[in-house]
């Protein structure tokens, strides 16, 4: 006899249950639908791409994470570990074949050999969208009300969504006299959250000195209303600027839209290296604002310069999947389910197994999902099985039952038995018991 | 400045454009609905798994296709080839965790290093569904039902399902003498409808004789009726075996359900080297016979026999993705569509972002999908952008018609406009010539 081989997943990855799954893909048509009812349209990509194009930026942590082998004909290939390297590569090779600006958005796998101890997975889905080949207010507007329109239609309660400027942060640290450390200071900004107050002050003052580190604390500090804080931003660069108008041009968007509120300016918001050149965005649960931003985006100057000579400026924004899910579980708005059936049909005699399947498709043409067992197990057996599927009605009929066309509808949760049915009755008590 | 790195994808590989993304997602959504309609279940398992896993049974094919390398951790690992390796080990791990019989689909991207001269793809999609954990007939039946109800539920006109037993093909060959022939055998009839009658038999005659040969090439052949095939099939193997019972049972399943048009009993369905051990399913489409079998599946023995000692039968079977959307294209029944909106809202003042978004607002609450431009660009210009996103309306309205709270609505196919619209007319108008 041959050995067992161990059945096990590699570690970082991971299996998907049906509770887990069905949760999975109702959550992803449910961001699809707001996706789509702005007009966005979905675009897939091959999961292995050339290295040379995966990593043309050849940033260092990047490689060391990536799934990077030769192929059979001796091609260097990589796994995509994101989506946006990709987006670029497409919008270089197809751009004659689409109308800008265009709108898109994927849903797909990406996968990192990252350390797995933080919770990290190496393989995990990322839910990007965005506008590329223009440069409009009224797009990176448009990329804001997307994020509130997709969160609002999961059930994860209310939301904050934070913004900022990159560029009014960098005419800030030129005024400054700061600008050559920009770098040191965003990525120093960004962990704000994490590293508090004092050792953040602690970090800015080694880079550019104590009042400099004071000036800056001071400068990312949100104020009481998005005018005021916009106020003391353009205080802070000397003035109005094209992006401090550009941060009031958003504002009177927001107002005229009627969706003031769940927007708020907050220049600490800076999206560290990442690489945003204009507006930048955060999102936060008001329930559960420690799991860090849920939603994040902003504007960048140029998506595709590693591929092509043509400029394409662009604003979008990525959802991260795993980390809603995890929160829905938190904070018990998850709505898992062990199966998807509302009914099953027992399977009182084998040989009626054409005939359960009938009465079955009599039931689904009306839309009750509806099982039929195939095995002529002891009733309690059936019952408990119906159960564990999430079912809440078992259908049972012998073979005088079907000549007749009437079965028996038990109601699992009262275990309450209603006899001499037919199809009609029983649509009409599944329905008023939905 | 940067060279530029040519954007494109492998050999093999492709991108998908919207249109076919769209015509894509809107299949898999149609087969889920289907799925689930029958208490059917999704699951996913990681893209990447140890090697030995998806190779333990070291096919030689499989193992030269197979995409296999080593990660950052020294394990040899792989990407999988197809959906029911990794089913298997799913099962053996999972066992405790689900109630049996267990039903599951599973959709998702496989990937082989094949020769892409046939015009096959590197990476592609797989679409599994099975019921396991059970031996029954019922269950048989029910994959057959399933895969009527999938492919109706898609535009592709009438099929034929063919279905055999493997089992009474191996009774036949043991009656000929020839059982130690059998894999020979059964990959030189799964040939037949490529190679020919004539073909085959001589291929046949070498194997084992002529007179075997036109004894398998008549057994092979469908008679006028299912009952009649039947019959043959039965005197073939000297008489009643529990396999032709099982598939005289599925016939008066059939009947009971009130769907035996479909189905043609057809000994030349074997399912090559498969590891079916009972019934086996191919089906066709009667508009595009050529094009091969758009489902295939049968009965196995034991699943997961590499993985776990628990015995689990199971019966199943796999939907053709990319060959049933090559047919769509065919028998133009694909509805592809280059974008997904109903509505754009023209820009035509940029100050006015805000405002126009809270109109589109009013029609999406209304579920019309609508997309608001952001470029201030000449009205023509955004007639023929809306048009090329699939829109068939669009809106023009100045910042003074806004104050008033109405608007025009220009129907780009007639080039009509509406003047003086408020919502609440537009939405009449726009449902009405839906």
């Amino acid at each position: 006899m041959l050995d067992i081989i161990e059945a096990r997943v590699l570690k970082g990855f991971r299996d998907f249950l049906p509770e887990a799954e069905l949760e999975r893909r109702l959550l992803v048509a449910t961001l699809e639908t707001a996706f789509r009812s702005f007009g966005f349209v979905p675009i897939d990509t091959p999961a292995l791409e050339y290295a040379e194009i995966l990593l043309g930026k050849g940033g260092g942590e990047t490689e060391k994470q990536v799934y990077r082998f030769m192929d059979h004909g001796g091609r260097d290939v990589a796994l995509r570990f994101d989506l946006t390297v990709p987006f670029a590569r497409f919008m270089a090779e197809h751009r004659a074949e689409l109308a800008l600006p265009f709108k898109r958005y994927h849903i797909a796998k990406v996968w990192r050999g990252e350390n797995t101890q933080r919770g990290r997975y190496r393989e995990f889905t990322q839910c990007d969208f965005d506008i590329v080949g223009t440069e409009t207010a009224a797009a990176d507007f448009e990329i804001l009300l997307m994020m509130r329109a997709s969160l609002r239609a999961i059930n994860v309660g209310d939301v904050s969504i934070r913004l900022s400027h990159r560029g009014v942060f960098n005419q800030f640290l030129r005024r400054l006299g700061l600008p050559a450390k920009s770098v040191e200071i965003l990525r120093t900004v960004d962990k704000l959250a994490k590293i508090g107050r004092e050792e953040t002050l602690s970090l800015l003052s080694a880079i550019g000195g104590s009042s400099a580190a004071e000036e800056i604390l001071a400068f990312i500090e949100p104020k009481m209303s998005y005018e005021s804080t916009l106020a003391a931003m353009r205080d802070a660069v000397g003035g109005s600027t094209p992006e401090t108008d550009r941060l009031e041009l958003l504002r009177s968007f927001m107002i005229d839209a009627g969706v003031a509120d769940v927007f708020v300016l907050d220049p600490s918001i800076t999206r560290g290296l990442d690489y945003y050149t204009g507006i930048v965005y955060e999102t936060f649960l008001d329930a559960l604002p420690e799991i860090g931003s849920v939603c994040s985006g902003g504007r960048y100057d140029d998506l595709a310069g590693l591929y092509s000579k043509e400029r394409l400026p662009g604003v979008g924004a990525s959802i991260g999947l795993d980390r809603l899910i995890a929160a829905l579980e938190v904070l018990n708005r998850s709505e898992r389910k062990t199966g998807s059936s509302m009914l099953a049909i027992a399977c009182l005699d084998e040989k009626c197994s054409g005939k359960y399947q009938a009465l079955a498709a009599a039931f689904r043409s009306n839309d009750i999902v509806c099982e039929v067992f195939s095995e002529p197990k002891k009733p309690g057996q059936q019952f408990a099985l119906a159960e564990r599927k999430g079912a809440s009605w078992i259908l049972l009929a012998g073979n005088e039952d079907l000549e007749l066309g009437t079965f028996t509808l038990r109601e699992l949760a009262t275990r309450e038995n209603r006899e001499g049915l037919n199809v009609q009755q029983a649509l009409t008590l599944i329905k008023d018991n939905k």
